[in-house]
């Protein structure tokens, strides 16, 4: 593993602890807000009251901190830049409803996701109709809101027209490869097994741009930085949200569900065409191969099966050659950091924030 | 009924037919773009592709048209205004995509509905998995990246920032309320019979706010209009508003499933608390009380029982009430244009509004 510690790692690390702190804290009041605005005193208030506002702060605003990270690097501290900021997480929380969904996932957070909430809402209260219909149109019609109110917390934080005008092509982007990214993935099923150019398309659109190169380009938009930084944050932001990705993609096979509060296996359970198990099919030999098409053709992936999945993936090497691949991308990442002379204190957080999307555990 | 024909009527209704026709090719062409930036050579192209473009123009255009008919209201004929007012309709087709699916509904504008069209792609391709689920999916995606597009459309419209600055509040009241008034009504069962001024509640904030009162008031905003004007369209909005939903609430229950293009009592079937159910309640006798009461109490909703609703419903004398609210309404509504002082088109353009959205048969 690339060593990625700085000497200004520790305070570069205090800096944006406390700015995550503020924007948690900005993120849940915007929320609060907006449901006193609209659900006081109507029949729909309690559900809505009680669980949005937690909701929206139990993330790690991995994007609003790459969003951030970005306007530092071009603009003074500021509140206004922090709230701006802090609309992506509604954004991913927007995502986070609508996945849990359609991917029938039951927790989110280490809590029970929000269909799931709704739906036990509606059992308790005795109302009629089917429960779990009732939840996830809830938990559709949530996610549509907070999309909305993204935006909204965005328009209003305080940062001027003419800025937020200049963020608004990548502002637009970044939503329109998150729904577009996630409608391709739906179509895209394990068994027929695409290629690793595929997989790599498929997460430069989903996952990578979305998590970290779009909100870098946005927070630096939004602070009129020249085309020459936002070129270097993208390419920081291009190679490391691929091994943001692989990270992820790992801990959905090997995670343990203790730490990363999901299900163990859940991404081979619902046969997703993964950087793990798209690269072991590749590497794999000719007896590896037959099993692997065993294991894929499965109607049920039971605990057994997801137990010869994970020996089988080790066997192959992918895993090891995917931490490699993670390894390469983090030096490259930092490299075009450290070329693109940013002020001191968003190139010490970024290179942190490099160590904390891929040596995570959760 | 009120007769709303005016000498200048026939001019304006060419109008505003042959400014729909602009803004339906519009609307269309801005889709057929995204679809091609976004979908071109991957494998969710076809289903994308061919339903989209179609999907977006099938529709009346009803808000756009009171939105470019706010805009007349202030300012001057402009391809820019019309596409601004276009971004509405993909506003619409998104809470169509989803409501089609919370409701189960099968039908959307005589055509399969988006989740059953992506459904039976999916069975035609032999996926695996359940096609249904699949195409709830898909629906709830399309309807997200219809969000986004529509307010793309609005800023990419050639308008200039300060204008659409100018409309931003309003703009986000109404994709709030639309989603705020949807969650609302799932926990607004018929069972529980709400009461009439719950019925108006509803009403206000979801379909009237939505359809008429803010699509007026967001044109009028970019126009820049002045605030007595933008009231007057406030007025006019709110109670024609109420008319069309009242209109609407009595086409699905009454109206001819040949022309209306959806199901004959579906929200019947559906146990909506709409208008003209509540109004049969509070006007119903004593016998006619018990034999809603068992109605509401069935648990599924056959044909039989549609005919028996429809009668009881007719028996109670709320049809023909609600025939005089629309008209009372309607009347009120073109007082207030009247007393506005309005330049001619757009006047005579609501008027004309305001006879399509009350006397329409389907």
């Amino acid at each position: 593993m690339t060593s990625i510690a700085k000497p200004d790692a520790p305070e570069a690390a205090a800096w944006l602890d406390s700015s995550r702190r503020r924007c948690r804290g900005d993120v849940r009041a915007f929320v609060t807000d907006r449901v006193r605005e609209y659900f006081t005193g109507r029949a729909s208030e309690i559900p809505a009251v009680t669980v949005l506002p937690e909701f929206v702060a139990g993330g790690k605003l991995l994007r609003s901190m790459f969003a951030y990270t970005g306007w530092c690097c071009g603009g003074p501290e500021s509140d206004a830049a922090l709230r701006a900021a802090g609309n992506l997480e509604l954004l991913h929380c927007f995502a986070l409803a609508h996945d849990d969904v359609m991917d029938g996932s039951a927790w989110r957070r280490k809590q029970p996701a929000l269909h799931v909430q709704f739906a036990r809402w509606h059992e308790e209260h005795g109302l009629r109709g089917p429960a779990a219909r009732f939840g996830e149109s809830a938990a559709v019609l949530t996610g549509d809101m907070l999309l909305v109110w993204a935006e909204r917390m965005l328009c209003e934080s305080g940062l001027d027209t003419a800025a937020i005008a200049r963020a608004r092509p990548v502002y637009d982007m970044l939503r329109s490869e998150l729904a577009v990214g996630q409608f391709c993935d739906l179509v895209n099923d394990a068994r027929e097994l695409p290629s690793w150019d595929d997989v790599l398309d498929v997460i430069r659109r989903k996952s990578g741009n979305y998590t970290v190169r779009r909100p870098l380009e946005f927070g630096a938009a939004l602070a009129g930085c020249p085309q020459q930084v936002i070129d270097a944050l993208g390419v920081y932001g291009g190679v490391l949200g691929e091994a943001f990705q692989f990270r992820d993609d790992l801990l959905g096979v090997f995670g343990d569900p203790a730490v990363t509060g999901k299900p163990a296996g859940d991404d081979l359970r619902e046969r997703k065409a993964t950087s793990v198990v798209v690269l072991a099919a590749e590497m794999a030999d000719r007896r590896q191969r037959g099993e692997l098409a065993g294991l894929l053709d499965l109607d049920v992936v039971d605990d057994a099966a997801i137990g010869r999945w994970r020996v089988l993936l080790a066997e192959t090497g992918a895993p090891d050659q995917l931490e490699k691949y993670i390894d390469a991308r983090v030096r490259r990442a930092l490299e075009a950091i450290d070329l693109a002379g940013l002020p001191q204190r968003p190139a010490a957080a970024l290179a942190v924030l490099a160590g904390r999307c891929t040596e995570r555990v959760r």
